[in-house]
């Protein structure tokens, strides 16, 4: 997964823990793709101090996912419910029997994993 | 729900941002369903310090969800999974192509709230 996309997830799962004014900022960055310099002059502090602001933000979140592993949790309940719909995608009226197995076993192990 | 399910869920998303203390302590109240007495005997403080403790942990993993609601998205997932379990249970043979749009739909809507 790339960087961008991984700290975009972590944001939208345990943003609500930073603050308004770090939240404030992190968005720009990590959602609107703002430039550390624009930040600065946006926010009226130093480029440096958009630096430090994101780099503490990213250990933050990444520390409350070291503890929670949630988003772990959702991005394999995801693939998993990927698997189930591509399997009813791509069902072709054969072997219905084992069309059903996949998709109670799949929702099986969903459910063990919430 | 009841509140000892609730708070075991809670408990289950976010204990990890407890303190080892307080976990400790809370385990022994919601998961193994000791007494305030029996913690308090057992850890050595006085039962109004197990009470305290026990308000400070409840209200900090509230104040969690609160913000980040992640316990609420997984229980409507689960609801969403549980469902395309029991379609797939009771799938008689009749109207594939309607079970198959269930499916479909479930799982689409699942992806969406992930």
């Amino acid at each position: 997964m790339n960087e961008i996309l991984k700290r975009s997830l972590l944001y939208d799962f345990y943003g609500e823990l930073l603050t308004e004014h770090q939240k404030e900022i992190y968005e720009q960055y990590i959602l609107d793709d703002f430039s550390l310099s624009e930040i600065a002059k946006d926010a009226g502090i130093s480029r440096q101090g958009v630096h430090d602001l994101i780099k503490r933000c990213n250990k933050s979140l990444q520390e409350y996912e070291d503890k929670l592993k949630l988003v772990e949790r959702f991005l394999s309940i995801k693939e998993k419910v990927h698997l189930i719909e591509v399997n009813a995608e791509e069902f072709d009226g054969q072997d219905i029997d084992g069309f059903l197995h996949n998709i109670k076993k799949l929702s099986n192990e969903i459910i063990e994993e919430l």
